[in-house]
C-alpha cells in the first residue's frame, strides 16, 4: 500500500477506491469441494461455512487460517466535547489507552479469552479534531495522513483484522457522518453514548443540526464528510479497512462508530466492504440502521455498545472456531462414516 | 445426587423436581457492585453482564469463573429410524461416536478452539429404542436409569456443562415430544434434520401422527412423553440438567434435540430450567417455537443444525469471554480513569 505524496492527498484514496482487488473465487471453489466431503450434513453448520468461504476469498487461501489476528483499537479526541456530548470527561480517552496498556480493559479479557493480538494506536490526543459544529475536524492532509497512518495497522502478518476504536463524543461523531451520508433526523443518528441523560441527548442533537448546517455546502463526497464531519480514529479505521482490501487481510468491524468509518468508503465505492465482516449490532440504535444501509447482517447481537473492539473480538473467536472446523474435521472417507443414504 | 431405587423411578425424579435449588441472590449482587467500578460505563457489556450474572446465581459464586467447561455429548439410537425418517442410515451414530473419539468431528475443533473439555457418552447404541409408532420407546425403569446415567456427567469438578448429542432420527423424536407437549399439527413440529427430501419429510410427519396416536391416552405427563416417545439421550441430558441444577453447575442447552429433553423438564416443573442458556436457536424451525415456549433467548442465531452440542460449545466462548472481563478488569480506581461526570 502506497500514498502516492505528488498527487492531491484525496486522490491517492480515490485511486484506491477505483482499484480494489475482488475475491479469490477459486480458493472459496475449493472450500466448498472440501466442506461437501466433511463429517457432516451438508450446509449444517450455517454460517460458519459462510464465514470459512468468506476468509477463503479474501485472504486468497484455498485453506483459509486465523493464525496471527489483531484486534488495532484507534483512539482519539473530539473538539465537539466542549458541547458536552458526552456522558464522560474528554480525558477517559487518553486514560482510557493507559487502561489498554496495563491490561485493565474488557478487550483485553476478551483478546486473552479468544487468543488475539492486541494493538494500541493512539492517534494526537493532545490535540483534538476541531469542534464539528464550528469548522472543519482536519485538513485534507492530516486526514489522509491519518488514513495512512491505519493503514499500517495491517503490518507484520495479521491474517484477520478487528478494528475498534476509543474516543470520547465519537458516537457524536459517527452520528454525524450518518446524518450526512444519509439524511433523516438528526434524532435518527443519535444515541446515548456511553450513557447521557436527556439533556446530553439534545445537546447531541444540537450538535449535529448545527454541524450539518455549516458544512451543508461539502457533503456531497464521502471524503469531505470524513474530512470535515469525522475524528482521527474514524479515518484510520478507514484506511485499515482499505489496507485489509489491499493486502488480502479480512476485516471484522465492531459496532457504532466503526461502522460510520465502513460506511464513509461504501458511500464512496459499495463493493469496498466486501471483505468486512460486521462484528455485532450494536445496543446504539442507529447501528442497525446503517448496517441496513450497507446490506449487511452483523453475526451477534448481544446488547453491547463499549466500543474498543469488543464487539469485533467475540466475533472473531466464533471465526477462528470456524476456521478450525473446516481445517481440522475428518471427512466421510477418513472417519469411516457412511454418507447421505 | 441420589436416586432412592425403593422409591417408584419417576417419584425419584419428581422429588428432584419438587425440590430445587435456586438461585444465589447474594452472589448476583456482589457481581453487580463489582460490575459498576469496572472501566467501562454501566451496562456497556450488555449481554456478557447478563451472562456473568447468571454464572453467579447458579454456580452460587460471588466471584463465577469458568474453569472446567465441559462439553457433554449423549448418543442414542432410535427404533423409529426403521420408518425412513432420516437422510442417513442408523450405523452413523455408532460412527460418529467413533469420530469423536478420533478427534475429526465439528464438536472436537469447537471445544479446542474454545479450550473446553468434551466428554462423549454412548447409550445402549447397538440396542435402539422402541419404534414410538409401535410400541414405548422405554420402560420406566430404563428411562429413569438412562437419567441417572446423565447425571453422572456433571462428576469431576465441571463448572459449566454443555450438553450436546448425536443420534440418527432423533429430530423425529423431538419432533414427537414437542407435538405430545405442545399440539398443534405434526408438521408444525417437523423439519429436514439433517436433510431428507420431501418424502422424507412425508414420513416424519407420518410417524409423528402414528405415534401421538397409539399414546394419545398416556401424553399428559411428560415423564410418560419422555418414556413413550423419548430417546435415551433426551433422557440424559434431562438427567443431566437437573443435575446441574442440584450440584450448582450452570447448563448451556445445545439445539433442537437437546432443548426437547429441557422442554419434558419444564412441562413438569417451569422453574427447573432457570439455570440454563440456550446457546443457539437452530435451522430447524421448530427450535425457534420450541424455545418461545420456554420463554428462553437464545445466544446465538449462526443458521446451524448439526447438534453434538456444537452451538452449545461456541456459546460457552461467549461465556467464558464474560467471565474473563468481570473477573479480569480494572475498576475506575485502580486504572485511574475518571467516572461519569
Amino acid at each position: 500500500m502506497s500514498v502516492d505524496a505528488s498527487v492531491l492527498p484525496f486522490d491517492s484514496i480515490r485511486s484506491l477506491l477505483a482499484n480494489l482487488p475482488g475475491p479469490d473465487l477459486d480458493a472459496v471453489e475449493a472450500v466448498r469441494r472440501r466442506d461437501r466431503i466433511l463429517t457432516k450434513p451438508a450446509g449444517s453448520l450455517g454460517r460458519l461455512e459462510d464465514l470459512v468461504e468468506w476468509l477463503a476469498a479474501w485472504q486468497g487461501a484455498p485453506s483459509p487460517a486465523v493464525r496471527r489476528p489483531l484486534v488495532a483499537i484507534f483512539a482519539g479526541n473530539h473538539g465537539v466535547t466542549a458541547k458536552g456530548v458526552s456522558a464522560f470527561p474528554a480525558d477517559v480517552t487518553k486514560q482510557m489507552v493507559e487502561n489498554f496498556a496495563a491490561g485493565g480493559a474488557a478487550i483485553n479479557q476478551i483478546c486473552a479469552a479468544n487468543d488475539l493480538g492486541l494493538k494500541i494506536f493512539d492517534l494526537a490526543l493532545d490535540h483534538p479534531t476541531g469542534d464539528i459544529t464550528e469548522m472543519a475536524a482536519l485538513e485534507e492532509k492530516e486526514c489522509v495522513a491519518t488514513m495512512a497512518y491505519g493503514m499500517e495497522s495491517v503490518a507484520g502478518g495479521v491474517d484477520l483484522l478487528c478494528l475498534g476504536e476509543m474516543g470520547i463524543g465519537n458516537t457524536t461523531i459517527a452520528a454525524a457522518i450518518c446524518y450526512a451520508l444519509y439524511g433523516g433526523k438528526a434524532a435518527d443518528w443519535v444515541g446515548r453514548g456511553t450513557g447521557v441523560d436527556d439533556e446530553g441527548l439534545a445537546r447531541k442533537r444540537a450538535a449535529l443540526d448545527a454541524a450539518i448546517a455549516l458544512h451543508r455546502e461539502h457533503l456531497r463526497d464521502p471524503l469531505e464528510v470524513l474530512r470535515r464531519l469525522g475524528g482521527r480514529e474514524i479515518a484510520a479505521m478507514a484506511g485499515a479497512i482499505l489496507a485489509g482490501r489491499m493486502q488480502k487481510i479480512p476485516v471484522i468491524v465492531d459496532g457504532f462508530v466503526a461502522t460510520s468509518a465502513a460506511a464513509i468508503l461504501h458511500a464512496a465505492e459499495p463493493s469496498v466492504l466486501d471483505h468486512c465482516l460486521f462484528g455485532h449490532v450494536s445496543a446504539e440504535a442507529a447501528h442497525a440502521s446503517v448496517l441496513e444501509k450497507l446490506g449487511k447482517k452483523p453475526l451477534l447481537d448481544l446488547n453491547m455498545r463499549l466500543g474498543e473492539g469488543t464487539g469485533a473480538a467475540l466475533a472473531a473467536g466464533i471465526v477462528k472456531a470456524a476456521a478450525a472446523t473446516h481445517s481440522g474435521m475428518a471427512t466421510f472417507g477418513q472417519a469411516g462414516v457412511s454418507e447421505k443414504g
